[in-house]
């Protein structure tokens, strides 16, 4: 309860910091997200109330791509003493896991609610315009690579920005690459994307629901890749893999009709991560056979 | 061949006039499509010459879901004795449908390709802003319905321009409804939407096919649904039945990604057809039981 601290694997948002409010774990596997201004952190309490027990939503679904839902509290700010601040309390979805890989990949197109106001429709556009998004229907917004030995890989600030489509193209083959070397093997490509537990297998299961769910549009949500090179390593093909969806701050209720931007950025992703599996089987095997 | 004249089904896009250029069909197969200025014209041929050739499209998508392309035709124009104008030369998609009834959708929620200049770029965001492509992923353009007897409904203009989505479900309602009585029945549903030859099934097939395909984005273009009541009486679930591809002035080339832009918007058009179909299923059965 007292050994609330920054967590130390976030790729992407705000970070908690001595005069700043950001997420915190608490070890035991929660992790607690500061309600954001601007009404985003309500909406997004609302987004996780509504949704924990909305009957039209598949257990299996909720459970598997959601982090769990566990209320609020709230929680002194070291700003400020005295003062406190309200916070989402949620599983820690890397809890358990010694040496995280993350990405944060922002899915759509689009990220912007088609009722919200003008001023934040337009700087939203030019962010989707001057990233990927509008081009690829998604764009990489974090990533953070462990090895099984705990070594390290973080992307420039300027290399996620403004990136296009090689880039994005490089920066998910370096996800599942060795963190040593030139740093492009995808040795891992096979046993993270692939398989049966894989990155693709949950992309699709995700992607079933959203070709019929007709419940919320999830403008400006990220999908989280997360795997632990130990796991995936010793369980072989999707041991260890998870798939996780986060950043509900604009979603907003469906009006009866699927979350066809959402899900075209989901089918582009599962394209584009199918391509670069396809294209390290074609290469030359390793040298152990 | 002196037989050209304006169609008389055509349910969007320019008309041919005295005074005005307009598509023209010969009676035996062929629609002749003037080439549209600002380059568009020019665009649009290229990308069928391109496309009707190219050795990564698979024959049956091309021949099932485009029409087929027959090269170019200079035609005297009516306006002006003396001067000519080059038509693009496609099968006629309504030829030997004596009472067609025809549906223009536009697909996608976004309407301009990426790169294109900002003065159009503002247009088209206002467009589709201002109908239901941002919400819904697709805006009706056309409707006209026929019946068997040869009775015709179509909409008023105001009816179509920046209707909703309860007015774009009343639309493709009505497409499927006897033309005569209050108009929504929709006595044809489960023999145009559904069934084996059905549109949802042909939609289905063209769906499998985005999911792959990284050749095209096609901004701007149309799905167009045509089925003649004579022949779905006569013939059941699914018989003549069409859905084909139209207007790609806009159409550009894929830089290696899916078009998750039509993708999603044509998911988001079978969901909503679907719908319309399980809740016409639902209904009191006719009383002829």
């Amino acid at each position: 309860m007292s050994d609330l601290r920054p967590p130390e694997h976030q790729v992407a948002g705000h970070r908690a910091a001595p005069n700043k409010l950001g997420p915190l774990v608490d070890g035991a596997g929660l992790f607690y997200k500061p309600l954001q201004a601007l009404d985003r952190g309500e909406q997004e309490l609302a987004f996780y109330t509504a949704f924990s027990v909305h009957p039209a939503v598949p257990p299996p679904i909720r459970d598997k791509f959601f982090p769990r839902f566990h209320g609020t509290r709230l929680l002194p700010t070291a700003a400020t003493p005295g003062e406190s601040h309200p916070h989402i309390i949620l599983d820690d979805l890397l809890g358990g896991l010694p040496s995280p890989s993350v990405t944060d990949i922002k899915i759509g197109a689009c990220t912007w609610p088609p009722r919200a106001p003008e001023p934040y429709v337009a700087k939203c556009l030019a962010k989707d315009r001057g990233s990927t998004s509008v081009l690829l229907g998604f764009r990489v917004s974090g990533i953070r690579v462990s090895d099984a030995g705990g070594a390290v890989w973080l992307p420039d600030r300027s290399e996620l920005k403004g990136t296009d489509i090689p880039g994005v193209r490089r920066m998910l083959g370096r996800y599942v690459s060795s963190v040593g070397g030139d740093g492009m093997d995808c040795a891992l490509a096979a046993a993270v994307y692939g398989g049966e537990g894989g990155v693709l297998a949950q992309l699709r299961e995700l992607k079933a629901w959203f070709e019929v769910q007709t419940l919320f549009h999830f403008y400006s949500a990220s999908v989280l890749l997360i795997y632990d090179a130990n796991a995936v390593t010793t369980a072989g093909g999707g041991g260890g893999v998870r798939v996780k969806l986060v950043d509900f701050a604009h979603v907003v209720e469906s009006e009866g009709v699927i979350d066809h931007n959402f899900l075209g950025g989901l089918c582009s992703l599962i394209k584009f991560i199918a391509d670069i599996v396809a294209e390290t089987s074609d290469m030359v095997p390793s040298g152990d056979s």
